[in-house]
């Protein structure tokens, strides 16, 4: 990960205009910034600010700081204030989630972060996903009011936040925004229509810097707002701001990158090359990972203990509440302590002789209790069904066939990995150990896992806190060679070989201790 | 000059995407653009284009004409049209006067002006002059009226424009505009506070390219506007304009271009360096040669000729019409043809034995009567007065000081020049013959004398149809050495030597015949 800098802010000193050197106020400061940024790179001034320039450089007694940005091989001047003046200078950080919607407002001057703030994207009253979304987008108006809705969100959430750290919004002078292609067309009003139909076209791939006031986001006149560049269709900004965030492109090992989200975007590489592909396109991985189970909160299950003598379960809650649920990553360890305590096969399937009082039917379907009644928060069982393992076993082959299938392509395998990074918040949560046990993720060693919570938002503020962000992140997205995943015989073959647990090849897991009294399979 | 070419336009098909070919609308036509243009400059589409962009590759089956421009080393998408589609696609060079403001409305396909207007500055109800408007600009409010006048004013004559060529004025995608320091920070309503006031300091020299939208021109949403950079307080756009119509940057020898306008601004030079100066910095110029005279109109007397034997007036008229006033160009023809005939001296002054009738006496001051009132238009005697003839002397001295001033600078003479270029629509009326007799002008063969008319005007056409322009009109003013005119005891004497008809030295004057028979030296 790059370290933060403060080069976005410079206070300069004037020489004072005389008959002798009598140069215009803005170039005298683009000369000034010249010097003091040691380039020959092209400066210009916001012509907004242009405007109040020569009284500010006159009060100022020609002693001013300035607050820039970079655009393509271009420094901007977006404000100007008395060296000696305090006022606040803020940069937002924002991740354009299609569910969520987070905002870091940082301090430019030194990278600290003053506040956060999330909000549901009010999109959701239009749909839970991005194609709802795109088919409103065609009908009339409904492009616009996507966009209306996302902009007024983040109005609000920055009228918020400046008030909780009593700032103003004129007092934010960049932005970096980072999320799927999709949310990034609604955000810029882009019609989306082309990118869910085949051959899958976006409006853009590198919308570059633009302006606030254009996009009616309510902050400095002169802010740009920083908007990730997408691979295409299936491969957002929100990935590139990830890899930004994780530092893989920098690194000599090779790394791979996972943001188990909606959909499985893995990303390998190393400070020579990148490539990437992302799960979408496969069918196999429809319904996702995240499906199974809730959204965290209290009450929520999120880790799980069997014991492997009595198949004791022992719970743990987000909040130590009351058993109300069980999140992703407590499937996954459920999944896998159960696995270990012999109740499910290596297929995935629950062994009655081994579960027993822990069985029940509904609906004429196989369910598991978790949490019995009596003693979880909905007065109702806690269960997982046959399906839902079913469907458990799908997702995380898909994941190493994945995982697999892009390692492969570079004659590398999983187990050469230095490092594997997890994106997401979700992904966060995972335990790795029982990730690796369900053979879910590769058997590496557990040093090796690194979750990096929202690399989305990491990448953002990053892109504001470093000046050499964007080029950094243009030089990402140019080098990635996107790998289309096809589901041919070949991924078929290594999917069934992963509908195992761990894997029918044992060797690629050493790790796992297979402690299973019977397994049948038929 | 350079000549004209339609590179602003591109017309391109671009590859259909396929599954193999996925990228990005945007995308793809930069990189068909790229081909196209052979370059590998960045190529970046106008944001609100871009919103429009998917449907109308989508409608025109991927072939599009492209309108450009380039703007720091970058290209910019405008617009885009179907290849077939046939809507005009224009540009509209601006002059910028302080009393008058000319409209220009080009085809950017092939050049072709399509129509011209020009109206009076509204402005002139603030004021008639730089010094006015600038003061009033101090006012509360001052500044965004001026700024409101000239866009209303301009707004109005695109309409006007548009519609006499049955065009809609989001047909108009680039502007160029020239015009003085004073007149340039109006319109761009930036506060010249600092222009007139010592060290003579304007907020900006490089404007740039700007956008239409944010000048408040009712345009094309995605049109940029050319300003035409300035070297400084007193030396503007409009002659940058006139230096890129000249071509004297361009010349392997050294020419001259003379603005004939309420300052005498003169640039020397030729493809390898330009030097220029400005007369407004020399109190000796107060005044200006325009304030002798009137403006050229219907019934204005413009050529003068006077039989030296018979003394007999000769006069021409605008429009041959009854005579009622005598513009600048005429008082130097009237000048020219009294020495000729012996009627005023070296020295300027009226010689009564020789002018015998034509003299009268008018509130204690020697007038001579060139339309007797019975012959006028007026009623009323039309007369230059001995003040009027030693303002002319004082003015054409102070012209022809700052040519030899800024000639011998470079170690050079006047009559080295290969060139004499008159701009301004004032100069154009000038008859050399009769500006070189009274000795404003340098006595070079008369060939080398080329008016150029609206030079700025010129300038700014040439800007909107030549691609290569903006770099040029960059590479322009950083090249000029402005001199600063000192005037001291050197330059003192060189205006006395310049104050007698045409000059003390006549050696300088060859071709200029003196034949009078009496000559007095106080």
């Amino acid at each position: 990960m790059s370290t933060a800098n403060a080069s976005w802010i410079k206070t300069v000193s004037l020489p004072l205009p005389s008959l002798q050197d009598n140069t215009a106020d803005s170039e005298r400061l683009i000369s000034a910034l010249k010097a003091a940024l040691q380039t020959n790179d092209a400066i210009q001034v916001d012509f907004g600010l242009l405007k109040k320039m020569p009284a500010t450089l006159r009060t100022n007694e020609f002693n001013v700081r300035c607050i820039l940005l970079k655009d393509a091989g271009q420094w901007l001047v977006l404000g100007l204030q008395g060296a000696t003046e305090i006022r606040p200078v803020s940069g937002l950080a924002v991740d354009l989630g299609t569910t969520r919607v987070v905002l870091r407002l940082l301090d430019l001057a030194n990278g600290r972060i003053l506040a956060e703030d999330s909000f549901d994207n009010p999109q959701l009253t239009v749909g839970p996903d991005i194609l709802t979304r795109i088919h409103f987008a065609e009908s009339a108006g409904g492009l616009t009011k996507l966009n209306d809705l996302i902009v007024a969100g983040l109005n609000k959430a920055i009228r918020d936040l400046c008030q909780s750290t009593q700032m103003e919004p004129e007092d934010i002078y960049t932005l970096a925004v980072a999320g799927n292609t999709t949310m990034t067309h609604l955000f810029l009003g882009l019609n989306p229509r082309w990118i869910i139909r085949e051959p899958y076209i976006p409006a853009v791939n590198k919308p570059g810097i633009l302006r606030a006031a254009e996009l009616g986001l309510r902050v400095n006149s002169a802010a740009r707002v920083l908007i990730f560049p997408n691979i295409g269709s299936y491969f957002g900004g929100d990935l590139i701001a990830g890899i930004l965030y994780s530092g893989i492109h920098c690194a000599a090992d090779t790394a791979i990158l996972v943001d188990v989200g909606t959909n499985a975007e893995v990303v390998l590489g190393n400070e020579n090359w990148l490539i990437a592909c992302a799960g979408a396109a496969g069918p196999a991985l429809e319904g996702g990972v995240t499906k199974m189970g809730m959204m965290a909160g209290p009450g929520v299950v999120d880790k799980i203990m069997i014991d492997p003598r009595t198949r004791q379960f022992n719970l743990h809650t987000i909040g130590d509440k009351t058993p109300r649920g069980i999140c992703g990553s407590g499937v996954i360890d459920l999944a896998a302590q159960l696995f270990l305590a012999g109740m499910i096969d290596i297929r995935g399937k629950i062994v009655p002789a081994v579960c027993g009082k822990h069985l029940k039917d509904i609906d004429g379907l196989l369910h598991l209790v978790v949490v019995p009644a009596d003693q979880s928060a909905t007065g109702q069982d806690l269960t997982i069904s046959q399906a839902d393992l079913d469907s458990l076993i799908r997702s995380k082959a898909a994941m190493h066939t994945i995982l697999e299938t892009i390692t492969q392509s570079v004659g590398m395998e999983l187990k050469d990995l230095a490092k594997f990074y997890v994106a997401g918040t979700f992904g966060s949560f995972i335990d790795p150990r029982s990730a690796i046990t369900i053979g879910m993720m590769p058997d590496l060693p557990l040093e090796s896992y690194s979750p990096l919570g929202n690399s989305s938002l990491g990448g953002a503020t990053l892109a504001l806190t470093s000046a050499d962000s964007p080029a950094e992140i243009d030089r990402i997205r140019d080098r990635i060679t996107y790998l289309e995943l096809n589901v041919n015989q070949d991924f078929m073959n290594r999917f069934s070989a992963a509908k195992f647990i761990p894997h029918t090849d044992r060797t690629l897991f050493p790790s796992v201790e297979i402690n299973q009294t019977t397994v049948e399979i038929k």
